[in-house]
């Protein structure tokens, strides 16, 4: 832990997935691919409503990440037409997913700067989940990863794993603010844990990680706009 | 770090797959079952082959782990057969996949009391790579997680990947052992930097893991035929 300029302890965590880089929207895109491919089979609603109960079906087995969403896809096409989809179909499918591994990490605005600039006061913790391989990729890729003390990959963000994340770096949660744009992930089980959690909500949200916040107002919860504006927040907690 | 009875430090990490628990004969008896699906289009050896090369060029995208594994034998079904293949052969494959994720966790001979032993006076640490996911969810099922301080999940084993290690946990490269059964993986890289590494055969390698060891003496380096013999390597050294 460092201390700032004003002898504040502040170990501050970000999200990686559409907090840092976007990523959501490249789900989004290949969905959209998909759907076209399965057109003549159902409209558009119907199949999205079944490559989501696929989705959520597999997590348990799959874990979150783009060769399990590669997995679900397949199996939903083979579902939707009766095993009548060809191989060379899902051979695309297949392509898809390679082609969505190795697509460039685009920076969010303004968080190239915030991170560099949070990294000279304070202890920086980058807490994702996902795939191991992928998520280590696209942190390289970012060219971000210098600004980190600790990088966190894990395979889900609940209360008990920010708890032992915390216990591992001796942070207690009243020196932690978790920045990310999942309510679900990043901001209910941090302020379970008292610590406090900043809100930045990003274009798309997937459909598995939407929660809604109590209507009670809640201790340590921030909502920003973007990226820039967390200098402020920070200077001010 | 812990010093054992007669003040000695020791730091003992040890690999997961096929090392702790079986694992390749699982991939094994899917391939098998991947041969036979595709035995109207060729020859047993030249469809290994193929998967082989497959699996290769894909492990730069994919990583180590079932998911691409599964993936794998996917896209070498649509190539083999030049799309021929069926929706529903494609869907046996993903449900083979599906299986092995869950397939029980079966621990190799001696290696529940050796591990929880050497536990009492050692620091004993897990070092494995492949999916985060797949490898959090076995050592969860193996019962054998209480018995590591510390357990890291990484991409690949190379070099600069245990130099980090030892140096995130202040191990010492002379203070530590590594065991496990790949040559490439677990003995090699360790040896480079000073630390020791015991090897365990295991009955089947893969291909990629294969390595040859140098002709001339290795400094630190043991040949153990089964788990039960390391407590007593690690009395001697």
């Amino acid at each position: 832990m460092m201390q700032d300029r004003e002898g504040r302890m502040l170990a501050i965590g970000f999200d990686a997935d559409d907090t840092l880089w976007h990523n959501e929207r490249l789900y989004a895109l290949t969905q959209g691919k998909f759907r076209e491919l399965l057109a003549p089979y159902g409209d558009a609603a119907w199949i999205d409503q079944q490559l989501y109960a696929t989705e959520t079906r597999n997590l348990a087995h799959f874990g979150y990440g783009i060769k399990g969403f590669t997995l679900s896809m397949i199996e939903t096409a083979i579902e939707l037409t009766g095993g009548r989809i060809g191989g060379r179909e899902i051979g695309q499918i297949v392509e898809w997913g390679r082609s969505m591994l190795v697509s460039p990490v685009e920076l969010l605005p303004g968080v190239e700067e915030v991170v560099a600039t949070l990294a000279q006061e304070y202890a920086l913790l980058l807490i994702t989940k996902g795939d191991l391989f992928d998520q280590e990729s696209k942190l390289a890729r970012s060219g971000l990863g210098g600004n980190f003390q600790h990088v966190e990959i894990v395979r889900d963000k609940d209360e008990a794993v920010y708890a032992a994340i915390l216990a591992k770096h001796k942070i207690p949660p009243s020196d932690f603010l978790m920045v990310g744009n999942s309510i679900r992930s990043d901001i209910l089980p941090v302020l379970k844990l008292g610590a406090r959690a900043a809100h930045i909500p990003y274009a798309i949200t997937w459909q598995h990680e939407t929660a809604a916040l109590p209507e009670t107002a809640l201790d340590g919860y921030f909502q920003l706009e973007a990226m820039d504006a967390l200098p402020a927040l920070v200077a001010q907690l």
